[in-house]
């Protein structure tokens, strides 16, 4: 169902790899809800994604940047507003990438150059993508910037690695820049802290079919799907959330705030 | 603008004074975005208010209740149901009174027979709220059950008495109540943790035009009002929010994540 | 082992129960360290517990007062400085009972009139004893506060029911008086939040078992016992910890800034 | 005064660079206790500082490393460990450096060579020093590592600039290295997130004094001073605290804790 909540509102969208995506998602209920977009991937990812069909369908340019590249960057925002005509609206950041979990790395034996380039993936690229955005002058009054985090930030997920330090990082970035960008710009900058998700990168963290079980038992709604947040992601880039900015917002089906649930205490139980 | 959100959805409003009331605002847009609703408060709240107005305004009725009051709230609850046609969408909780604030008594002198019936109006009144719902099972799945709260809850403001107290234990309740809820009945519970807000009841409290002013000066945005307070609890009324669940969601400009901003520290300087 | 840390401190101690009780092995460490104090319980806590035993083996004495009445308090407070011999220098509240939880009645079917009891003696007597407190002048600069609490005020436990909702107004009675006697008797203010703990009270709540098993299993560094908290709580009636303010402290093995550990996961796999 | 509390510990020192530093008081304060430590500090603040003085003072030996270089932290331990005659007890990390500040960027305008640099010595460093100490087993169960960090990391202070997610990156790290070393070696790793404190370091922040004023005036027990945190880390150095782990603890006088104090709303007034 559409509500031409983000009618002539325009943006970029990072991160759509394919359906699974919480971008690809993000990318299609934008477009239902009337905004317009250009989409961006590392040149690389694009290579291994279904990007084009998505560009296709949403009526969309896709415009290739790596995301630790200032130039890139740069290049993308101006771009951007040329093919859009215009100031942006929103801007989705879903980038993340640790080279410690890839190879199999354990938290207490990391290899530094490879914890160097995921926060510069994960973490940095946030900054840069906001420092381009806000030099250029990019952002309308009004507009809404929004990254995808993920609790363990918060909280020690085991398995979730140097992830846990860069979502961290990139979730201060939202505060510290999102102070600036709303004196100055009067633009929002906020996080989705999102229920695991299965998406093509999520599945290459170690355990994450017991991690995604456990979390749907522990989340009294169960957990939010890619859908889900592409739902939410179109809340916070409308005009009804205008005044909400520097916040980390749990979207978990009540996840961050159960302590334990039934289902799980039980399997502690007598018997 | 509307998008027709909520349309077809149904509701509960407590706590419309006069057009100063956030519960005021979010009757207005509630009633643009296609939803109907009872409109309830307190029979003594109504003859003080103009809520007559109001629910010409938007076709709504009247049902007097005492929040306290349980035998009021299983009324309330099944008469609106009969008078919707239906099951309720969503419930707006905006009730709050300190009876120690208004005779002027401090924080270290309470009066205690003032500060439980303070407590039972502001804070245990949305259990006896929710209980009331759960028992009738009165939502539908995937409702939103809204309580407006304040920052006091987690930091001190000195003024701001045992209604801090009160919102802590609200907050606290839609927590737990949440659980259930969404466990039971896949009903979302949430708190709205709003800028200082120059309503009726608000005024109330001692040194409000000097604490708007410093909230105003230390949120990067300026501070929420109660028009962008309707708008912001439509996105948590509809169903784009639908995984957002026993959050405490700072709506505020950034108050909330600001530690100081450049005009307050200014006052500090050199000279 | 003891350190003389509280080498002619003055205090209160209340809910020394029995030898499961945090408050006497609390009363033991303060003891050892050099500390001396007034012990007191409700009066029908007194009659089921051994706090005699404690009074002779700290050479305490034992003053009955219901933490509900203002009167007891008073009488309690001024008697404790005749005792002592001058004003206080620490107070532990360790004070909770829910009658909804003794009777059975679940979460979403409270009694109103326990609610308001159970309130009234977990959350509101700390309020009550820090009320006294201020008004008779009996703290010490420098003096130390605590209370105790559990992580239910930030999280659902199914099992807590509405105690949860009275350590979340607890907590913020620590912060709202905190300030006050901070800025007006440079005395802190703190809560300890501890680890299910099997204490006499503890053990009344239902699941409670496999909950102390889910929660040692989930600490990195198991649960922090009864006898830990003794000595937690020495150090923040100590003056190492003169600083510390109206801070909710977390004392239990790493459990709340866990997401979820290896052995919990596990049960969740692939098998 | 003095209480025996660490007899006996064995622990390193990073930080200590003149008689206003919070690692310089802490090392006076272990030293009283009965600790004994190597002090350490990068070879180019050693230049500058007066560590021999100290290290004279408390009869420890210095050994010069750069907190980013593993192989000068893996010298550092093991020759820490010969000195003092076995496994560590206590490690505290009081680093912090960002170029970005140094050179008066922006945070709107950083350059991100500085910034990688600042966050390689501010907080990469603390999980290289633990990583160190994990492979090497250099720690005695129940000991307690604790890392300076500052609340920047939560809320937006303007000009703390890149130092903000720095923190926010370190307490991440106290959070997930805490996990592993809580569940493997029975140590805990906490950070104190301490009041803006006139060290040498701190004072290179733009509008330090006026900051420090306005801190102290918004502080219910005014600003904790770096004795005050010699104090409290001795604290969490002892036996006392053995179950406080993977938490940020705030010493602050209640700043954190402190919505705005009556003195700072009197400025924003009626006049």
């Amino acid at each position: 169902m559409a509500y031409n909540l983000l009618k002539g509102k325009k943006g970029i969208i990072f991160g759509a790899l394919d359906e699974n995506s919480i971008a690809w998602k993000t990318a299609e209920r934008v477009h239902e809800e009337g905004g317009s977009f250009v989409l961006t991937n590392a040149p690389i990812a694009m290579r291994m994604g279904q990007i084009n069909a998505l560009a296709e369908k949403t009526g969309s340019q896709i415009i290739p940047a790596d995301a630790t590249s200032e130039e890139d960057l740069e290049n993308l925002i101006s771009q951007s507003m040329e093919i859009l005509g215009g100031k942006l609206d929103f801007v989705l950041h879903s980038i993340g990438m640790s080279v410690n979990v890839r190879k199999g790395r354990h938290y207490t034996d990391e290899k530094y150059d490879w914890t160097a380039k995921g926060w510069e993936v994960s973490a940095l690229s946030f900054h840069k993508v906001m420092q381009g955005l806000y030099k250029a002058d990019a952002m309308n009054p009004w507009g809404s910037i929004v990254a995808l985090t993920y609790m363990a930030a918060q909280r020690t997920f085991p398995d979730y690695n140097d992830m846990a330090d860069n979502k961290a990082y990139l979730e201060s970035v939202a505060r510290s820049f999102g102070y600036f960008f709303g004196k100055e710009k009067q633009v929002r900058v906020n996080t989705i802290s999102q229920s695991p998700t299965p998406t093509t990168a999520g599945q290459g963290v170690k355990g994450f079919d017991a991690f995604i079980n456990y979390a749907e038992k522990m989340s009294p709604l169960g957990n939010a799907t890619a859908q889900d947040c592409a739902d939410y992601t179109v809340s916070l880039f409308s005009d009804l959330t205008r005044k909400v900015t520097m916040q980390n917002l749990f979207h978990d089906g009540g996840f961050s705030a159960t302590g334990v649930s039934q289902e799980i205490i039980e399997t502690f139980g007598d018997s």
